[in-house]
């Protein structure tokens, strides 16, 4: 194993050490979301960093980078108008999907400068990426700021999801490996993984129990 | 597709809305938290909630249930001692991780109920899962409460990182998938992916900034 002190990890190199922190959660959700913004250009972006809050009330939270450090179209957006879809990116479109980190001006809409194709639902504002398998239409709920490094932690609510009927199982469980949804690990690398098994939901064995009595 | 809005969510039967609303923000991480109590007992609980909050400084967040909900032997052993270690899921131990979210009490300790083998290093505390090709020694930074349900977002900075020598390339990515790591879907499902390509960094195309002009 190689050990990364507090001291080596301070002198790391930026770019090794980008890419190094960025791979330590494991892996993660690649997910566009979908905003329009006051002047109607519609903005399409790729995030990792997508996390279950709860499920009564259905909430999922995502992080915006510190203002300055990146352009910030879509926090803009929600900020402005309060709802935004979160699309599964799945195997078709991944590279598309990523092309959208690149830093176009908030006048030029993704959609224009790649092959996404946009998805408009009835009665619902923001643009869908059309063929995810998964789309929620998100209603912006609260925000909070991380002091210690200045992002945001941005919480919605969904309030219409959208989802393959091929992939929803009797339990509710969707399995998105079957309609070839993509996971990201570190900045730029991609996994269309497959199932291996779901290991069901787990007692404490009656033979600890007993033995610690 | 299938339309859920509001309203049928709403009305959706709760364990059928836990597993689906589980699965909505796509692949999850497979992450092991290991601590220790005041009293020395080690606890090994496996999380899908760990995020990147930023590379510099090194910060990795993870989310916790109300208190009441679920026993919090994790929360309340890094409140007590600061420490806490992350630990990757590999193939192997899949089933073992996964029976740490049976709802021991505290004086049990996880690494009793199972497979699981701790690795102690030398001058860190918290206990490691043996072979796990990433390991990480975490410190407690903050934390925040998210009013909406209660749930809180633990902070931790990376104070030691431990990586399996095989997995890490030139330029600071880690290669997760050639160690077999899992991730998750939904409450309980497992996957082991395999690598399809780093994309890498993106620049918009000239094309669309000539036409935009």
């Amino acid at each position: 194993m190689i050990h990364l002190n507090q001291e080596k990890l301070d002198k790391l190199n930026n770019i090794f050490k980008i890419n190094l922190i960025n791979s330590c959660s494991g892996y993660k959700p690649a997910n566009l979301i979908g905003t329009v913004s006051k002047e109607n250009i519609e903005n399409i972006a790729i995030f990792s960093s997508v996390v279950h809050i709860g499920s009564n009330p259905p909430l999922l939270a995502f992080i915006v980078r510190p203002s300055g450090e990146v352009p910030r179209n879509t926090y803009k957006n929600i900020k402005e108008t309060k709802y935004y879809t979160i699309n599964h990116i799945f195997e078709n479109i991944v590279d598309d999907a990523h092309h959208t980190s690149a830093r176009y001006d908030e006048n030029i809409s993704e959609f224009d400068a790649t092959n996404l194709e946009r998805e408009i639902k009835e009665n619902i504002k923001p643009p869908f990426v059309k063929d995810s398998p998964v789309q929620m239409h998100m209603e912006y709920v609260n925000e909070y700021n991380i002091h210690e490094n200045n992002t945001t932690i941005v919480i919605g609510k969904i309030i219409d999801l959208f989802v393959n009927e091929d992939i929803i199982q009797k339990d509710g469980y969707l399995n998105i490996c079957k309609a070839n949804v993509a996971a990201i690990t570190g900045l730029d690398g991609y996994s269309i993984p497959t199932l291996l098994d779901r290991k069901g939901y787990q007692r404490p064995k009656a033979s600890i129990l007993i033995k610690k009595k």
